[in-house]
């Protein structure tokens, strides 16, 4: 038996179509979502798309095309019954492959835009696993590394085009490094808090494709809990749209 | 004519002998003071040690031997002086070379711990360099860059040790792709902003010389400014050591 939903995130009025058994979007989604700086028109492509929450909801906000990159069938399945479920279909269009074969449907140096929540674990030894296959995937890297996804932003965007990542601050070395490496230029990072007191959750990057060397700008953090433990403002805008 | 002065970083009681005019210690080094762990023995490095200020002052907290490694002789020259007045020739010793040579002087896997104020600035045709000379190579690459510094932080370091410094947030993803092709792992980071609302103006860094992968720690900011005007608790505390 599924667990099945239908959920919306911020204001965006997209439902998206959940199994909340196999995956389903949590707050780094929405954040991603919210940190984005969506383009008004071209292409825009959602890696590691899941079951195409960031973007399905884009939609609301762009006439841009846009393409959901999913590897695992189940997830692409879910993401196909949204784009019906609300009439996206001259928009929003579904590429149910390995990231690795994302040339076979988009062409290289085309993107304008992009947003990517991959997955944030390696895979090891210590690794535990028991948690179901389709999460287990879209949790860990058993399907693609990092730097077979920064390859592939590399290889979509256009020049001076945007990509937007969500990602976990433990990784963040490794992180900014790969990205040098394929020359994607942090150009703004935005730390999350649960409370001004703790370490950081999420880490929140806007990330540019050029020869050139960008200076990067650590914004205010986005803190999601005052010292009441109620949302700060900031935080209930964004998950609750008021 | 020189405007010099007597300092004392935060409530060290270590006398810094500065000159004004030439270069003095500013937030960044009293910030770098207090954020790093100081061990109780064997032997630390303050390499850029500039008019000697953090290596100095850290006597205050350790029994180790304690070595400035400073390139500029009128520095040195100002170092040496501070380790006089404050009777600190048993514990603070000066090198006064370029880090490229810290070899003559320190063996290699030596060093206990070690902090560094590194020169911020690239040099190129657009770097204004109308300021003095000592103060332009204390905050240009004039003489080291980036890459030779942690050269030399990982040649000087044991296993497993620590050392601590302070940058501009600008340039933190070329620092942190710089360290990790040196096996200098970030272990913890701190951002510092003059209020919450603004871009973090210095970053501080805690790296581990290991050839194991670290997960990396972003800690709560430090915040210099309350929505008052006025120093946080803990700026006051580390700034005038109350």
């Amino acid at each position: 038996m599924s667990i099945y939903s239908q959920d919306i995130i911020s204001h965006s009025g997209i439902i998206i179509n959940q199994d909340k058994k196999l995956y389903s979007f949590n707050l780094d989604t929405i954040l991603l979502y919210n940190f984005a700086k969506t383009v008004k028109k071209g292409k825009i492509v959602d890696l590691c798309s899941g079951n195409g929450a960031i973007g399905l909801s884009l939609a609301s906000k762009t006439k841009a095309q846009i393409y959901l990159v999913e590897i695992q069938k189940k997830l692409a399945e879910l993401s196909q019954k949204s784009i019906v479920d609300n009439n996206l279909e001259q928009q929003v269009h579904l590429i149910n492959d390995d990231l690795k074969n994302v040339q076979k449907h988009i062409d290289h140096d085309t993107v304008d835009m992009l947003v990517c929540n991959p997955p944030y674990f390696k895979v090891s030894d210590q690794t535990p696993l028991k948690e179901n296959p389709v999460l287990a995937i879209a949790r860990h890297e058993l399907k693609a590394n990092l730097e077979d996804i920064l390859y592939s932003i590399k290889v979509l965007l256009k020049e001076n085009s945007h990509a937007y990542l969500v990602y976990r601050p433990e990784r963040l070395s490794e992180l900014l490094s790969l990205m040098l490496q394929q020359r994607l230029q942090p150009k703004r990072i935005r730390f999350v808090r649960t409370s001004t007191q703790k370490d950081a959750n999420f880490v929140l990057l806007d990330v540019i494709k050029t020869v050139k060397e960008a200076s990067l700008r650590v914004e205010p953090d986005l803190i999601i809990y005052d010292e009441k433990h109620h949302l700060t403002k900031e935080a209930n805008q964004i998950i609750n749209g008021n």
